[in-house]
């Protein structure tokens, strides 16, 4: 393929992918791919060649997010408190969570025995990512070392697959991760 | 409507709730409204009477343990140190949630409007019942007073959903319910 419909086509496949996750953020793992050829202002059939399954729709839609939350981690890892850095962090997969309805339900496949190189790979990446930041704050002695990253994970999924129906929910589901950090105990 | 009509719809309904409560044990919060008609041997249409909405039929099939859990809270109410009975119950919520999948589905609708023909849905029974136990905890100034019954029993049913692919689900939610009661901070 000469370079300028290669260009052509990598400007092709980023609006997509934008507007895919903007409609996958909204109608969930359903959304449509007529409507997003739509928005895109492209063919059905360039869509579906892109992405040939619902399954590889949502997947692309993921791993944008999941890759964003790693570039996060990685500013974060040297900036200021670490406790505070982690939380940051940690308040970021919650948000987007939140914002893209299929990430916190691949992210439940935590601990489980991989049933697609992509799910294992998505976890395996937000592990990956949040470590360092985790390792920080424990040498601070601001986090118990008890406490694992892939816990922090799965406490951040919980409360976005908990407060699902609320009518704030990123607010929802960031108070409650806040209350869980902190424990039941009278805040000092 | 005459008795022996009123006798007979009222064994189709136990009828339907038997066979929807063992499909929805089964196949989750998405059970298939069609397939509890055909084990039932009634039509859809009688069923979608019962259960206008998905969030009627959990509650239905959940109703039975919700019960239980509000029992249980009133062993609690007056025994031991406040804390320990508080989260004894919120463990009972988590392991109940646990063993039936349509539970922890119904109780993420806390902090929505009720379905205009449930007056008492499952969420609004568990925190009448929760409410006693939080607020001696919290007058022993074992639990901070700024916590709600409602964010706890929507952080239980956090860590259920979230560790629903984990192999021991118990255990995995148990212990992250108990990471999220003492916070990050070390322990000791």
């Amino acid at each position: 393929m000469p370079e300028r419909q290669r260009a052509d086509a990598r400007r092709n496949y980023a609006r997509i992918l934008t507007v895919a996750e903007q409609e996958v953020a909204t109608h969930g793992a359903g959304a449509s791919l007529e409507q997003i050829a739509r928005i895109a202002g492209v063919g059905s059939a360039t869509v579906r060649r892109h992405f040939p399954t619902r399954r590889a729709l949502v997947e692309a839609v993921s791993q944008e997010r999941i890759e964003a939350l790693v570039a996060r981690a990685r500013e974060l890892a040297g900036l200021g408190d670490s406790r505070k850095a982690l939380l940051d962090w940690l308040s970021d997969v919650v948000a987007y969570c939140v914002a893209a309805q299929g990430l916190a339900a691949a992210l439940t496949y935590e601990g489980t025995e991989p049933d697609s190189i992509y799910e294992n790979s998505c976890t395996a990446a937000l592990e990956d990512a949040g470590s360092p930041l985790l390792q920080r704050a424990v040498q601070d002695g601001a986090v118990d070392a008890g406490i694992g990253v892939a816990d922090l994970i799965t406490l951040a999924v919980g409360v976005v697959l908990a407060t699902e129906h609320h009518s704030d929910r990123e607010a929802a589901a960031e108070r409650l991760f806040g209350l869980a950090a902190e424990g039941l105990s009278p805040r000092g």
